[in-house]
This record gives C-alpha cells, structure tokens and sequence, in this order.
C-alpha cells in the first residue's frame, strides 16, 4: 500500500461494482500511460464510488471477451476509446452486439456532428457517418469538443445485461467535460444517492501524512458520516473530506485545529497558484534567484496563468560567478562559507531584490548531486533565502536527501511555501 | 489511435499471450497513476513481445478472481504488488491456492531477508517471515533493493495451468532490475527467441510522425526481419527499429537517410542531454534567457546530472523592465516591435552572452496566453534567437497554438534543438 490510503468512512452506501475498460492498443505498447483509471478512481471517490477493476486491452476483438466478462461481473461499466472514424474504432458495433441491441443511425447525433465540421469549415469525410451509429434505446451523450458522441446504455435495456455501460471517448479534453455534464448525474441516479456528498480538499505542506497519524486521524475516524483519504506527494499531502457540508465542517476543524499553518489551499489549488493568487491580490511583485533548483521555481511560478502580472525577474545563477556578478554576492563569502550556506543565500535573494525592484524575492542554493556532497553539506542539502522590500533577508536550511528530480522539486515546494507565507 | 503505433514487422515469432495483473487499492483510488503498464508495455516490446491484457484490482480477494481468469486465458502471467509483510500482501497465499501449491519456506529467501536487515542495522518484524514463503517447486527470484523476493512458478509445475506466472516487487527500484535480472532470460526461454532482436531507438525533433509516412515508412516495411514502430511527443518523434544487427543498419540507413539532421541520438538520450554531452565535449559553455518559458529550459538542462561543467547563467527576464535592465535589451525596440519579435529575441541572446561570458546563448520570447494574443500575433508565436561568441545573433520564429504547458514545452524543445545544431 502506498499512495492514497482510504482512512476511513462510513458503510451505509450499498457497494456498486463499477468497472472500467480502456481500450488502445498505444496504451499496451509502452509510450502512453493510461492516466484514466486514476482520473477515473479520483472522480469516482468524491462521488462515494469505488472502481472494483480496471482493465486494458488493445484495440479490435480483444474488446468483446473484455466487454462479455465484466458486464456479468459489473453494475456499471465505463468503456473509453474506440469511438473514432477509423476501421479500428468498433467499441459501438462491439458493445451492441454483446448486449443483443441492434445498431441505428441516430439523426441528433448524425446532425451534431455535421455542425461540427461546418462550424469549423471542413468537410465530413463519410468515415464520420458511423460515429451517430447508436444502439436503439440508448442515450446519446453530446460532445462539444470532439467528433465522438458518447453512448449510455441504461441497465435492463435488454434481456442480457443488468449491467449499465457508458462509451466513452478516449482524448481528456473529451472525456472530461462528457464524464460531469453526463455520466455523474447518471451515476447518482444508479447508485442511489439521493444528496450527494460534498468534497472538500486541503492541501498541505511542510508536514507529512505521519503527522496526520499523531491524533487527528483517530478523531476524523470518530465522526459519523465522514469518510476521508490522504494523499502524499514530495513536499505535498492532500487530505480528503467526504460527507455533508455540516459533517465537512467538524472534520476540517480538526484537521486545522493542529495544522492551520500548513494549509495550503481548501480549493485544490497548487502552492504556485495560491503564491500567484496572493501577489496579486496584495499587488506584490516577485523575484527569484534559483542555483540547484536550476530553473524550475521559475517554471512551475510560469505554469500559472496570469503570473505575468507578479513575476518579474527570474535568475539562474547555476554558477558561482554568476552568482557574484548578476546577483552581487560575494566572492569571498562564496570562497569562506561555501555557495551552499546561509550567507549566500541571503546574498542572493537581496541581490535579486535589489535588482529587480520586485516586493519579494527568494532564493536557493543547495547540492542536488549525485556529485558535489562532502560530510559536512551531504547532498540534499539547501539553503533558502528570503527577502522583501521591508524586512532584511534571512534563510533556514532544508535537507531532502532524493534523487535528483525529487530533491529540486522538494526544494522548489519549500521556497513557494516560504513565499506563501510572507 | 495515438501514440505508439505498430507500423509493421514480421509474424514469424508464435504470438505469446502475456497478461499483466497489477494490484493495489492505491492504483484504483485516483492518486497514484499506474505506470507499470506502460514500462511492462515498453521493454517487452524490446523484446518482441506484446501485452494482450492488463488488469487492476484493489489489494485484496479481487487478486483471486483476477489472477483465475488469466491463468485461464495467458501464457505468462506477471503479476505486480502485494509481496510486502502487512496484511494486506496476500498475493502469495493467493497464487498458491489458485494454483494448488502448497506454500513453504525458502530459506535462501529467508537469509537473503535475514541479511538485508542485518546490513540496515535493523531488526526483522515477525511480519517480514512471511515474505520468504513460496509455493514449492517455484524459483525465488532474489530482490536486492528491497525486502520483498519475487517468485516465478513456472508452467505446468502443477496439474492445473500451463500458464507461467511471474510474482514481483511494486515499487519500480525493486521491480525494473528484478525484471531485467530475473524475467527477461525467463521470457526469453518461454518465447523461443534464441537470438534475441536488438532493438535501436532513434530519436529526432523538428519533424512530426507524418514526415515518416511520406516515404520512409514504406520503404521501411519492405525490410523483412524489421519490427518498427513511432511514438510521438511534443516536439519529438522515436523511432524504434528491432530485429538483427545487420537489419536494424539496413532500417537506420533509410531513416537517416532522409532525417539526418533532425537526429537527436541513438541510445535514447533526452534533447537536453544531447546538448550538455556535445558543450561538455566541446568545452563551451551555455547562457539561457526565457521569457514565455519562464524558466523551462534552464530547468530541462539541469535535470541532466553534469549540467553545472556547461550551463553557467539563466535569465527568466518575464518582465519587459527585466528585459532591458538585466539583458540590455532596447526599449524603444520593444516599444516599436513588441517584445515578441525577431530583434528582442536576438537582443536577448547577445545581452545573455554579453552577461554572462558564455559560448553559446539561446533566447526565447513569446505568447504563452490564454490572454496576450493579437491578430498579428496569436498565441502560440514564440522568437528563438541563438547568438555565439563567432556569429551575431539571429532568430527564428515558430508558431505553436497550444495549451500554455505544452506551449512552453513545444518552444524550449525548439529552443534546446536550436543549441544543438550550433
């Protein structure tokens, strides 16, 4: 077990045995990594829903002993991929042939999907026609962002199957608007679930999940109708609430009873997002003077839309003398302390301050390795500096003894926390 | 269809029927994405071999089902999670009783159990003893990054199935050398491949998939013995040729033959390797400035371990004021060009020269959006300008209307090629 641990929750929901089935012979091959069966899990759970089986099979029959399996297995099954215009793409024939439904062209469909490509000036090659085949009695699910319309077969709808089956198309910016607008209002239906259970997300840093497990855990586990889940990540643990809003209330009182201060966000948003969020609600600029991190602070501050308006200077001072030169640190400090040191870092993010004129700025200088550690600065070792307009620049050290990737982006997550909290 | 596609090869090997059952509630509750699929999809392509299923089920009695049906259906079985000592591990018990062996002791595995707690320092829990337990008959497949041996029972050890079925370790450390060491010459033996195929991985940027189709594709499945197939990213395209020494020249000779100079290398090296390996051969140095990559490239060139002999400064100049104060860029000329234009990116790359001393130094201007595009200037224009110590700074202008992530990662692959040709 690791990951996403269910912690606990309340039993009451009658179990749905759901299953999903990609279908994409790219999946089985290597260069694709199915990220649907956790898109999938992560959406399923904030419904009160489990998936009891995934599967992966390659395009063509392979589908049909899937499909045959799991619809005497399951109550609901989701199938994604398979709906395009190509000779490859049989999901519909498949699925109305295991259930015994006659496949007919279904004129909504067939009209959509002609406005499509008239909307967007080109022409519908006759490959598409097949894309409106539906089986009689099924649901058309719309798709305003691709030329696949989906299909819910509703259970009961033939002598065959108990089984409910949704097609799905394969593409994210498809199936995901298609999944809310239609398989959720359908899966609330199925299941039973009258008033849907709220989510709430908190979002932590600079604790872990064991921290959780000193105390607040065995309180969340007392409260009556909540069910909650932790996820950790490097730098990260995201705490998951599930129950009515009164119920979300007591568990997130005693969630930030001990750890308020390591709150990141309660809306799912990224450290990075809220950084951004809070410079610019505060109209404060932002600067940052990176070494080990060698960039990537910068990066994931520029992943954020509109960080245009708070970001301003960005520095990679990867090498000592551009450390003394760009950012005015000096040389000797670098030749008596180490560039890995508190003087340095301090040094380079009142240069970066200084330089930039931005409000805030914050640096690091640390030993990703895997060369470059001694016994004294072991690798994974950092320091972080801060500086703003108003107070003199300081720095704590952080020591996150990873392999190269991990460390800069634990590195990068205590920087964005020390601006966080300025 | 996307992603890696087969393109052709020969049919001569008897196709094995290879399933992959991976366990563990984690996959299936949405934060843990499963990328075993895919790196099991990966290196038994390399061998020849395809995936015919995949499959997850949450820890637990779903292993029984599961693992029953593929036993039915498979020539090998490899299964993945649940050899740990809590509770929840029960993969072993459950393949025993599938298969009708009876579980014992190995004491090599309980040694071997023994010794790496001894070498930690730490004391074995009792819970650890069951780890060494395998059906009789069965190999133990020894595990020397982890506490966990894997076990290989072979086919017909047992009146009940001729399927074999391989048991391994979760975590990727302890899985990938597990395979490499322990399940690669077992497939190999099962398969009947007595000389294996080589397998050659050609990488090239600044061409797509469909450049290959014009031609080369075709030429390439006339090659009889040649197994290839494309994957694409942004910004980059494999090409992965298997079969003997002799064939894969033949294939590469035809694939260089048009697309030489879009070859990024042989042996699977990342762009951004391939430009530190070539500066640290050729003793230069590299500048970066970004703007609309905010940071992307620096951070792509430091992911490579040996980055600080080459890379020296990185200037994230997002602000035009950072522009011109930091790189010496000319106000009037963003006034009267805009920033994204072909004279502020070259001002970009000479200033980063100029700054930092370097050898080499490439600048990248653009419009990342959503928001800044214009009809003259859409989003997804970006200016690539490369300036050297010998020649005067020049730039090029691509255009990708993108998502901002795939924006950014699309310009700093041009960007980082732009490095590699100098």
């Amino acid at each position: 077990m690791m990951g996403l641990e269910l912690a606990g929750g309340p039993q009451d929901i009658p179990p749905m045995h759901i299953e999903i089935l990609n279908t994409g012979s790219e999946l089985l091959l290597g260069n694709t990594i199915n990220t649907h069966a956790a898109w999938f899990g992560r959406e399923l759970f904030k419904l009160g829903l489990r998936i009891a089986r995934q599967t992966t099979v390659p395009d063509g029959d392979a589908i049909r002993e899937a499909m045959t399996e799991s619809i005497e297995r399951a109550d609901v099954l989701i199938v994604t991929g398979g709906l395009g215009p190509t000779s490859d793409d049989i999901t519909r024939e498949i699925t109305a042939e295991v259930l015994g439904l006659e496949l007919i062209t279904d004129e909504a469909a067939l009209r959509s999907l002609e406005a499509f490509f008239v909307i967007r000036g080109r022409t519908m090659a006759d490959a598409n026609l097949k894309q409106a085949l539906t089986p009689v009695g099924a649901d058309v699910l719309p798709n305003p962002n691709g030329t696949a319309p989906g299909v819910y077969v509703p259970p009961r709808l033939n002598g065959r199957s108990s089984c409910a089956v949704f097609l799905l198309p394969g593409p994210p910016r498809e199936l995901y608007p298609m999944f809310h607008a239609e398989v959720v209002p359908r899966l609330r239906a199925l299941s039973g679930i009258e008033t849907p259970a709220q989510v709430l997300e908190l979002k932590f840093t600079g604790i872990g999940e064991s921290d959780f497990h000193q105390g607040v855990d065995a309180r969340l586990a007392e409260i009556p109708g909540l069910e909650y889940g932790y996820c950790a990540h490097i730098g990260e643990v995201d705490l998951r609430l599930i129950g009515t809003p009164e119920v979300l209330e007591v568990g997130k009182k005693i969630a930030l009873g001990d750890f308020q201060k390591f709150l990141v966000s309660e809306d799912g948003a990224s450290l990075e997002a809220v950084v951004v969020r809070n410079l610019t609600a505060t109209r404060r600029t932002l600067a940052i003077a990176e070494s080990c991190t060698g960039g990537l602070i910068a990066h994931r501050i520029t992943n954020v839309p509109g960080s245009s308006e708070v970001f301003t200077h960005g520095f990679v001072t990867y090498a000592n003398a551009a450390k003394v030169k760009v950012l005015g640190v000096s040389a000797n400090d670098i030749e008596n302390h180490g560039a890995v040191s508190e003087s340095v870092a301090c040094q380079m993010a009142a240069g970066a301050l200084r330089v930039s004129g931005a409000d805030v700025a914050v640096s690091v200088t640390g030993i990703a390795g895997p060369g470059g550690g001694s016994a004294e600065k072991p690798v994974g070792t950092a320091w972080i500096g801060i500086a703003t307009k108003n107070t003199a620049a300081r720095a704590f050290k952080v020591f996150h003894p990873r392999n190269r990737d991990d460390f800069k982006l634990a590195v990068s997550q205590a920087a964005l926390d020390a601006v966080r909290r300025e």
